[in-house]
């Protein structure tokens, strides 16, 4: 329990000797434990929001939130990849420990046959403990049969689809064909908890479904809450609602990015209309960079390098917002944070047990968030596959391996000295600077050597498919 | 007169009989006719600001005034280098009209002959005819001689160092050796009117005292004033005051612009304390894009492509804000605008005579500015040196010639037809789609055709050299 935390009950006690503990405790705990949205966008790059520098999309609802709250600008995804970024946001801990990561297949495919174990604990299992209730809206992606899914991963309620909705192809399309799409060539589910409720899913109305079940589920809970709401959009194919189709100055992609903005404001109207906005931490990040090969279907990853895919900064750098006008200082944080470490920051907030019979790869972010104090994270491990491809420590990164391409396999790389980059001074990763630091490379080169000798790596349960296992 | 103006008249007259007319004339005048603001910044990147996308530069004072004001994200300076910018600004007439740009050579120099013709009407002198003080404190490089400094052009006050501060250099210097600069390799003046009162000037003070220069103007002035303030930073060579020295965590470069954001935000206090925020407008841009070649202390240009000299996007756009919190309202502003604007819209505002004998390029952004119309500008016309090399029309851009770099002449690539862009979809240009739409082709060579049929260029003024004309 935290020292605010006995301190409030403390006075609620001396203040009240008539009421039962018991009530009391329950009351307390109702009272500093704040419901907890995550808003978890696909394939939306750094630089896809007007706060983060985009020109043309519109996202004023995001906007607000990242001046009336926190806007963290060297946050990083767990991977640069769906499913293992979705893993480690989850777990609080590198895709790598739990296998959600493999060198044969990059993510689940609808013939996967395994998907997150059991034996990983999530976020929304720790807080289901605790008492919160929980839903999972949106995409998954971390095993789309039974013993995986969200309602068997501590989630109370899922409504969804289960994978990428660009699986499930019913006929082999060109990128031209997947940025003109028809939801018909794509016979994705929609699941409610375990059940196929719509086949193929209605992928121009997803968006604004996955905002309206958060909005039904934030008014007819009782707090305390955890939703994660994980967007299918901006991941190719893009759809939008006949209402935002067409609206936007960017495109499709725009359209797709503003329906999620207007959302978000409902959202946070909701939460208005229900006496909860105070009592409400919000989150805003993306599972991965931007998917360039898809052209002006893809997003944008501002002025950092390259995309989804990729170890380089574009690859997992997100535009992140933490918004709780009663508890958070507006402020830009620069220092360095993870969607790896939103299980510890809200296990902490929720009362949630943390797992001390594993490696977790999360820090509590909390001394930022609510005392301005320097984040705790000081160095990000970036994986591709199972393999450690770069390492940044404070403002130095270093590539020991670099890929450029998302799809090829030919361009790899091994750097030895690793190329470093100061990726405060210089962001975009232009100017290779490793011969001005020989410390700075050696102190990463130990730093990556300790990570890698200690890492136990999980067994792959990406690569195994349902024909293999039958 | 406009008719809120004339209505403001009537209603002082109907309401308050006993008093002369002259006099309400005057006290309507000086009510209404706000003091204006220029901020100027020099090879400021369009992705330079925290609002416009940085991760690590901090601008807490232009981020309040992009989000309390308007945010102008497709915005464009007059020209990609500084000489014909600054022209293009004061004119509000494309700088090939008045020979402010050349062929053989980019920019103004130490040992040029010439500068801005007298036959120039700056909107300096427009808006001192109609009862203005005015002021240019900064970077002039509008020609150093006599006949051409800000004093002869309409401002009553000048303070500034007159031409770029890489100049006057005293011996050669690698590009190594100027992003480690030294103030006494730039034997550059800096001038109090007509006089050098200092020289080398003193870079590592030059944005404060500029800036101190400014509140100076602003507490000792009657209203209406007008203040040109054309800061030297952030050109090579970078310098910034000990206060600034080593604070950002985007190195130099970053605290030359964090410096220049605090400057703003002590003259934002300043109009506070003097009761003049309600009755002035501030418009904060940039002469060009950021000097790439000078690596990280080059600044950048977030997703746009390339940078300082380049008619890509990179080279011309730039972050910028209006902001006059009585009367703008608060928006992102996604349609063209330009510097070239800012004399009409200025000398609407101050009751300035826009010249009729002459060819303007400037539209009245007003009815943007104060009532969310779309903005009157649809098109821009981008030049290097005295030729056309691209068109914007809406949305679309024709590269009808491209060159990438700033200084190598061996990349000019003439295109017929032109390169097409989609920079609302595609700010970036990375996705050429001239085959997709040839009639948005045809109709921009229509135009371009129409504008260099009808151009009448000015006899270039920049390539004449003080030896050549003793």
């Amino acid at each position: 329990m935290s020292s605010s935390r006995r301190h409030f009950l403390h006075s609620l006690i001396a203040g009240s000797a008539t009421l039962a503990l018991p009530t009391l405790m329950r009351c307390a705990r109702e009272t500093n434990r704040p419901n907890i949205l995550i808003v978890f966008c696909d394939d939306l790059g750094y630089g896809d929001l007007g706060s983060f520098g985009h020109p043309t999309i519109r996202t004023p609802h995001l906007d607000r939130m990242a001046t009336g709250g926190q806007k963290w600008t060297s946050f990083y995804a767990a991977a640069s990849v769906c499913t293992p970024s979705r893993a480690g946001l989850l777990t609080g801990r590198l895709p790598v420990r739990s296998g959600m990561c493999s060198d044969r297949r990059r993510v689940l495919f609808p013939d996967s046959a395994k998907g997150l174990p059991q034996s990983e604990t999530t976020i929304a299992r720790g807080v289901k403990k605790a008492g919160y209730k929980t839903a999972c809206i949106g995409k998954w992606h971390l095993g789309h049969l039974p013993p995986y899914l969200p309602t068997s991963h501590g989630f109370d309620y899922y409504f969804g689809i289960p994978y990428s909705n660009d699986m499930d192809k019913l006929r082999s399309l060109s990128i031209e064909q997947q940025m003109d799409p028809d939801i018909n060539d794509y016979n994705v589910p929609l699941m409610r908890n375990e059940e196929i409720i719509e086949r193929p899913a209605d992928q121009h109305t997803i968006t604004r479904r996955y905002s309206e079940e958060t909005i039904k589920f934030i008014k007819e809970t009782r707090p305390p809450w955890f939703i994660y709401l994980a967007h299918t959009m901006v991941h190719i194919p893009l759809f939008a609602s006949a209402d935002f189709s067409g609206t936007s100055s960017r495109g499709l992609f725009g359209d797709a990015v503003e329906e999620i903005d207007a959302g978000i404001g409902d959202i946070l109207q909701a939460l208005q209309e229900t006496g909860q906005e105070r009592n409400t931490l919000i989150v805003f990040t993306s599972d991965n960079g931007p998917w360039l090969p898809f052209r002006e279907h893809g997003g944008s990853a501002g002025l950092l390098r390259d995309g989804k895919g990729t170890t380089w900064e574009g690859g997992m750098r997100e535009p992140t917002i933490f918004y709780w006008p009663a508890r958070i200082k507006p402020a830009v944080v620069t220092d360095i944070g993870s969607t790896l470490d939103l299980f510890t920051t809200i296990a902490h907030l929720a009362g949630a047990e943390i797992p001390s019979d594993r490696q977790m790869d999360s820090y509590d972010l909390a001394p930022t968030l609510f005392a301005g104090a320097p984040s705790p994270r000081r160095e990000m491990f970036y994986y591709r596959g199972q393999q450690l491809f770069a390492v940044r420590k404070g403002a130095f990164k270093a590539h020991f391996v670099t890929m450029a391409e998302y799809a090829a396999d030919n361009n790899r790389q091994e750097h030895d000295p690793p190329l470093l980059f100061n990726v405060e001074h210089d962001p975009g990763e232009k100017f290779e600077c490793a011969a001005r630091y020989p410390d700075v490379v050696a102190d990463i080169q130990r730093l990556a050597a300790e990570h890698n000798a200690k890492m136990v790596k999980g067994e792959d349960q990406l690569a195994a498919r349902i024909t293999d296992t039958n």
